[in-house]
């Protein structure tokens, strides 16, 4: 399947005191970025709680190479890049225009409310097979 | 009861490109400051939540008179005005020294996790005793 | 002028542990309104600060009624309520399709970069005409 | 030099509808652990900006094994671990209790307010000479 795509105007509350985005922001667009990949593949991401399985993030990433500023229109641009029993992962590429701004990647569990580890091809052999399918040739 | 106090130390995060804290940062001090009072009052929050009892904000108003600015320490002092049998309302102020900086108010209805009106007196009488000893005269 | 409208997707860093948007988010989804009510009418809020004048928030208030949840789509709409030389005031409706969700107020101050307060008159007559012919009837 | 150390207590506004805290709120508490290590070093953070020197983040990662939750007191353990003549980069731990719950990194550019690179050791050998002897045998 093709890349996730979300446009994000920043908020003057994503700014800080030097001027630009607080770093931390750009994690929070990889979420909306992700959450629009899963929409965009036709299964939101909220039909994965309402089945008990819930994606934290175990690891993330980022490179951040130029800032974004207030008001700007920036483009998340998402993929999973892999996908095993237990866990998904994901990289983000965020610009304005052509510019590349920042780069990063998540990775995240599959674990039901309680927090336990959860195979996804036994839980949910359905969400399974459509991930794999969207990965396509990524996965591992 | 005498009034919740708690030092915050103001983040980078919280300052915006005018070089002062974002004004939204400033209700979450209140929380901060909330919570710190439930937990002098001998009844931290949590234990409402696992009483099922919620208090979701119905209202909420700030005046800003000077701003706070990164790396200063504030504190942020907390009172309740009002008992009612379905909802509870705080002031709040928060002082640079002995500058007043900000007051603010917020108005919380009783709640179940299912959003759902609670009467506290019925559902919690010790909870709802506690509070009534703490908030004293202020009391409607 | 007719009102400033923007959609906003609910991030899941905008939720908190009681499964809906914690309250001070709706203020950030205010400065959102107020920054597409300045674009629509075709003075985009960096114009201002170009031209050493600032907006800090100096009152804000807000009422919440219906809580918005994960991966909704909300609607802000923005009004003028008030131009006055040395202050302005906005208030703000936020719908889910047709049901209001909340509803709120902010006054701003106009100063310079310093922090000094500005009579826009004299200092921009051009946007302050603007801004009158915009407000058109409410206008105090 | 010894790590820097602080004690944060954890926000309601910091948890999200998993009940437990965001991810890229852990990148806010590395920034306070931060703050803290450069205040006890006795060469707070301001003094940098102060002085036309300013430390974006250029690359940030982090592991996170266990999630802190609301209302508990974590701990961020922060030290040097590389200093060169245009970055600097950092090692974090949060703990609760002895459990550690998030580990990570950040590197950082000096820059001027511009975003220009400055050379450290040229623009100020003074904060140069400090940073080094607090890194002490970290150094590369």
């Amino acid at each position: 399947m093709k890349s996730g795509e979300i446009n994000i105007r920043v908020r003057y509350a994503e700014t800080d005191q030097m001027g630009v985005v607080y770093y931390a922001n750009y994690f929070v667009w990889f979420e909306a970025g992700r959450t629009e990949y899963f929409r965009q593949l036709g299964m939101p991401y909220n039909e994965f709680e309402r089945n008990d399985i819930f994606l934290p993030v175990t690891r993330a990433f980022a490179h951040f190479k130029v800032p974004a500023r207030y008001d700007e229109m920036v483009r998340v641009v998402t993929d999973v890049t892999s996908i095993q029993e237990v866990r998904i992962a994901f990289k983000y590429e965020i610009f304005r225009e052509n510019e590349l701004l920042v780069r990063g990647e998540t990775e995240h569990a599959f674990v039901s409310k309680n927090g336990k580890p959860v195979v996804l091809k036994k839980q949910n052999p359905f969400l399974w097979r459509r991930l794999l399918e969207a990965a396509g040739e990524n996965v591992e």
